[in-house]
């Protein structure tokens, strides 16, 4: 794609990225200093130092949201670092305004120490109303999520969640473009990150919320998940694992099926690429089931390009791409997540919330084809209408 | 000022604060997003990840300054924490963009160990072309900017040397007013934090690079100063002062006067306040020499009022207020500096930039009078033209 990249890099140069900060105040007279800088703003500073939470009222972290990243494992990239990650984090700060309405801003950490990671969000915490982590390398970007549920204001891993909330809704709506039950589908997802062991977890409702994981019954569930490392399929006992894969290996796997994806995955009905290019060949298409689904969510090179995909004899192929039909991005949930914690004032993003959003967004496609099984992040008032239909059904 | 302060809090309960984060680029359809997001977006990385420097042309860090406190010393209001510091820092970073036209987030950080506060900044510094610290008390500011220099970008304690900058420049003139030679000046400075220091420093023509501090010769110096803190004058030998303030010590007071401003400023010239309210008294003015000069620069709250300070017979006053004639402000300095510092591309803001900025600043000023000894913030193309001025004599 020489041509996309040179125009995005093009465009990036002319603009010097793409956010800019801009004031709510004219500045022009003595008299408009004195009210938004010296001595106006010492009243303002003398009311929060009574009361804190008038902070989110005066201060724009009532309503912004940071988009925070180690550049570890950027994109489909790997660990490029801060600098390359943050062409990435602007985007999804803009994407975050252009769809919710909520300011956000881009900041990138020069640190991979999870731990130096977790006390900076601490740290920066009083200037937002919410963090979005993004692009932060598993295992740690696990650990650093749930240390940081109880600093006051929700913390959102997106690559963890806002994906799983995508895949589940797709794949919930696919199910019925390919005709059959949700619950009778068996996944296979090649990539035990954060957005592979998120999806696995999403799709077999299993929820976390802090430190205690749960499987919720009333949820619907697909038959089985089988999740590909490296070493292979992750199945319980299996030496090698992490214990983030370890939790996700014990609810998994039923069969308790060992080898790569190309020796175990034949009659699989649905494959979900969360690794990188080339790890979905036509040969493993090949292999599943009549009328199979492949979301190759590898950014910005897919695990297979839909053509081949579809060569190889897939029904519904959806990418992470904006150029590609089918668009299964967490841009369909993310700025409706902060919106919908700006709007309940939420402290923490429960698995309720996340579930809600899942049914909201499979629900506005009520007649899915295998061009169509997901919203466009361009429907008309996306995000609005996702908060809406969450917050009544919390109700 | 219950007027003001009712305005000032009605402004910022308006706006929620005064900055918004805005879009530079449209994002109206799916190519939009494939430019801006992903794919597009992975060249941009990719491309920054070939070369880091690159970062600072495509994305805002090439022309975003962080404002970044620990909330520790805000105004004259001391330590009232990082939500009530961050009015004023937003307050900051909208002016350095409506001065001088680079954009500028607020950070505050929730620690008071300067050594976490030195490693967050290293670590947030990818994100940014340059960092305004501000607000954080004495002596741990010293420590933590002088830790920062080589970061690569420029780190600037605007509490230290912008207002250095401006009430030497501002001194210059109101020596012409009250037609007495700057060289035959003796200064008090009632307040030995982060100001009254690097004041100080300014008016006896020493500087200091990193760790290397040195007398100018050549510069332009007052005569004596005396600093005074809660226990008295600061005088060689002392007990009880911190190294920041023994090597000021070491550089004033000649005389080695001892006491309190009222038993020892008989007949000097000049009152800074950098301290608080009441600091300067109407008796205390009435003991200074004939057409005596006060800088009373607590904010929001000044050390005297002009009106007292008048009636006691001072002849030239100045406030750090926007709303009293003879502002005496950091604005003056720091959106010049970030702008200097963005037009050179420094990665340290030198005291020759800072000397530069002194003589450019009171050159503003040719014929000054006791109620203008220096600009208004809303001179003309102030910042570019004090810019054009230091870049010339730089030259």
């Amino acid at each position: 794609m020489p041509d996309i990249s040179e125009q995005a890099i093009d465009l990036h140069a002319k603009h010097q990225g793409k956010l800019e900060i801009t004031s709510k105040v004219e500045i022009n007279n003595a008299t408009d200093l004195s009210l938004a800088y010296t001595p106006g703003v010492g009243a303002v500073s003398r009311a929060v130092a009574k009361d804190k939470n008038l902070a989110k009222k005066l201060t724009l972290s009532g309503r912004t949201v940071a988009v925070i990243s180690d550049g570890s494992a950027v994109l489909g990239l790997g660990n490029i670092g801060p600098e390359a990650a943050l062409p990435v984090m602007e985007g999804k700060a803009l994407l975050i305004k252009r769809f919710s309405g909520l300011d956000s801003f881009p900041l990138v950490v020069n640190t991979k120490e999870p731990r130096e990671l977790i006390r900076f969000v601490e740290q920066v915490a009083p200037t937002f109303s919410a963090i979005n982590l993004e692009d932060i390398t598993a295992p740690n970007c696990f650990e650093v999520e749930e240390a940081l549920q109880d600093i006051g204001i929700p913390v959102f891993h997106d690559d963890q969640h806002g994906t799983a909330i995508v895949v589940a809704a797709a794949l919930r709506n696919a199910a019925k473009v390919v005709d059959k039950p949700y619950e009778s589908l068996r996944v296979g997802i090649i990539g035990s990150g954060a957005a592979g062991l998120a999806i696995a977890k999403m799709l077999l409702g299993a929820t976390c919320y802090f430190d205690n994981c749960s499987i919720i019954n009333a949820l619907p569930r697909v038959k089985d998940v089988v999740v590909f490392d490296r070493q292979g399929a992750l199945y319980r006992g299996r030496s090698g694992m992490n214990v983030y894969k370890q939790a996700v290996a014990g609810i998994s796997n039923n069969d308790l099926i060992q080898g790569s994806p190309l020796e175990t995955l034949g009659g699989f009905d649905v494959l979900v690429g969360v690794s990188g290019p080339g790890s979905i060949t036509p040969e493993l298409v090949k292999k599943l089931a009549k009328k199979s689904i492949i979301f190759a969510m590898a950014n910005p090179d897919p695990e297979i390009m839909p053509d081949e995909a579809k060569k190889a004899g897939a029904y519904v192929i959806a990418t992470g791409r904006s150029d590609f039909k089918n668009q299964i991005n967490n841009v369909l949930a993310f700025p409706a997540i902060f919106n919908i914690a700006h709007k309940l004032n939420l402290k923490q993003i429960t698995p309720e919330v996340k579930i809600a959003l899942v049914d909201a967004l499979a629900s506005l496609t009520p007649n899915p084809t295998a061009e169509e099984v997901i919203v466009s992040p361009f429907y008309p008032n996306l995000v609005e209408t996702l908060t809406k239909k969450v917050i009544q059904s919390l109700k």
